[in-house]
């Protein structure tokens, strides 16, 4: 099987998880709890803590559910008042977290998109003013792989309103490609599946002194940001796969020429390329024009090459909201084809891959 | 090492982590996408779903990342107005919810309890009305073991205001003690890592047209309850120790004895109790008069038993606020222990653990 989906979801660094679940059946402790065995628990979570941290010095952490639990208590707890901005290229735990914000009085803007998913200073800047609570970009699409430069995103969103948040969700960039979070980021969401952690823990970068309200109400842990006993499993598993990370630059550089290779091998006659090369090394993006894209995947999936789609297949939006904001017409919104890696894959396996496209899309063609 | 504190925490159980593991390392694709592979995992979500639907016929349920998101999703999807009723017995999850529910115009009000924590129907009762929307009971106490008649209780809370819902967290009772919920009951809160599951994973149980409100927005996981990718590995781990816990009023009745047996080992001229015996058999509190609850439980850890406090061990809130409550006077709040059991535990090392407990407590005597 040849997995091409990791932006959906990346398999566990197999060391880490084993590392993880051995200290965690030794050390099953509340780390609340008083005794040494707990205590020592608690030093092993702000172990973890102390390592993404020590990447982003002048900010703080807080561990979460998820990138979507991240980027809901950073919008909830900034975007309190007049409107709050952000983009058509989010993943829905932004976009959604931003609709609701109407709940509660806040308008929600939302930027349109360049062609390949990526927000223009000045079409953000259009919707920024005086009265702007909050601003949300996200680093790296994770439809197109389009990155934004949030830096200066950031920076110019500043010069206009000093005062508004800037939040960034870093989901499918953190890991992957180098993050520097200039002084006018506030707010990163991370996620720990996507790059060899266990589903189901994610965490809340936020400038010290930037702090989000409390989420989850209780016993007070995460310096009482978000109560309920630790994840501890899933906490350190981030941890021990983060540290697996070396050399992320020479990664990417990696990942982009696989991605080339990749990109290069397909029938130009069949398939059209979304994601630009500017974007993230690890998602290349694609339709088979006038094709249905989970016709494919599921062709693909019976050859053993596993890629995303561009949409959530649910019969009410049969198309990817993001891909449609790019403004891309319908046959090739009906054939987009999403393939993302991560762990150690070979030229090899990208070639096969790509035959394998090949020859389901023409399969397809044949029988039309 | 002799481990006396399942109530803050359980081991997990090996063949159910094993279990997990051995799916999940196999199986790490997103329960969302639509690949056959993935839809394999979405599959055993559903049956992790319905072997706890099948236990509560009338409820749904969704996964939460514990107990204490449970607690959150259901006390603020129904405490909307007027007032939410509650007793001075609750975990912090429920107890710091209603405190935070005045933020939203709802005025929280607090039974007061018993000597045991447990409350009276006629306590209660005197603080629901016509307005009350909501009102929460916890079945098992954490502190002291109490048993709330919880069915009861909602029979008599609806009576007197049929509109209201009642919720009930019972993070110390299921899959412990044999759990009834009547039909006045609408949402239950469980929690993975208090009967062996792994900590990060919990469910709230809702009646069926009870909805309550969306928690996390994003993707739309859990019935678009709460978003968020599901922790797989968390959930699989909770559902297969469940599957573990067969013949509970066997087991409950074993833990009985082992508790009575751990009383009566105690010398009486130290220990006073404060569980009573109709309380939970798996936690057994007592307070050694006079003495540091705190400084006994670490004598105790280095002679390798562990147990618990009664108090959140802060400087700011020296003793536990629920056996303040309970009427204690400071003396004896001042020497709480709490021994809570639960995976297999033997009459050999209640008696050492006895033995211990009576040594470390004539030790400190002496030195008085």
């Amino acid at each position: 099987m040849i997995y091409l989906d990791n932006a959906a979801t990346t398999a566990p660094v197999k060391e880490a998880l084993e590392r993880a679940e051995k200290f965690y059946a030794e050390n099953y402790f509340n780390p609340s709890a008083q005794y040494a065995e707990a205590v020592n628990v608690r030093r092993e979570i702000e172990r973890a803590r102390e390592f993404f941290t020590e990447l982003f010095p002048e900010f703080s952490l807080l561990f979460t559910s998820g990138g979507t639990e991240a980027d809901n208590q950073a919008i909830f707890s900034f975007a309190r008042r007049g409107n709050a901005v952000t983009t058509m290229g989010e993943h829905p735990a932004v976009e959604n977290c931003f609709k609701k914000c109407k709940d509660f009085g806040v308008e929600p803007r939302f930027a349109r998109v360049e062609k390949d998913g990526s927000v223009t200073e000045e079409e953000l800047l259009s919707l920024v003013d005086e009265k702007t609570s909050l601003v949300s970009v996200v680093h790296v699409n994770s439809e197109t792989g389009a990155v934004n430069d949030i830096n200066a995103l950031a920076k110019a969103v500043k010069r206009k309103n000093p005062r508004c948040k800037f939040h960034s969700d870093g989901v499918q960039a953190f890991g992957k490609i180098p993050v520097r979070l200039g002084k006018e980021i506030d707010l990163y969401s991370v996620s720990a599946h996507k790059i060899g952690g266990i589903k189901g823990t994610g965490a809340l970068l936020f400038r010290k002194g930037t702090l989000p309200q409390s989420y989850l109400f209780g016993g007070g842990q995460e310096g009482n940001l978000r109560s309920g006993t630790e994840n501890v499993l899933g906490i350190l598993c981030f941890f021990y796969a983060a540290q697996e990370l070396k050399d992320l630059k020479v990664r990417a550089e990696k990942f982009l020429k696989l991605r080339e290779l990749l990109f290069s091998s397909l029938d130009p006659e069949i398939f059209t390329r979304i994601s630009t090369e500017a974007g993230s090394p690890y998602i290349l993006t694609v339709s088979a024009r006038g094709m249905r894209g989970e016709v494919l995947q599921r062709m693909l999936d019976l050859n053993g090459v596993i890629v995303g789609t561009g949409s959530a297949c649910s019969s009410k939006h049969p198309h990817s909201r993001i891909l449609k904001a790019c403004g891309y017409p319908e046959d090739v919104l009906d054939g987009v084809l999403r393939m993302s890696f991560f762990p150690e894959i070979t030229e090899k396996e990208i070639l096969t891959a790509a035959d394998a496209l090949n020859a389901c899309a023409r399969e397809w063609k044949e029988k039309l």
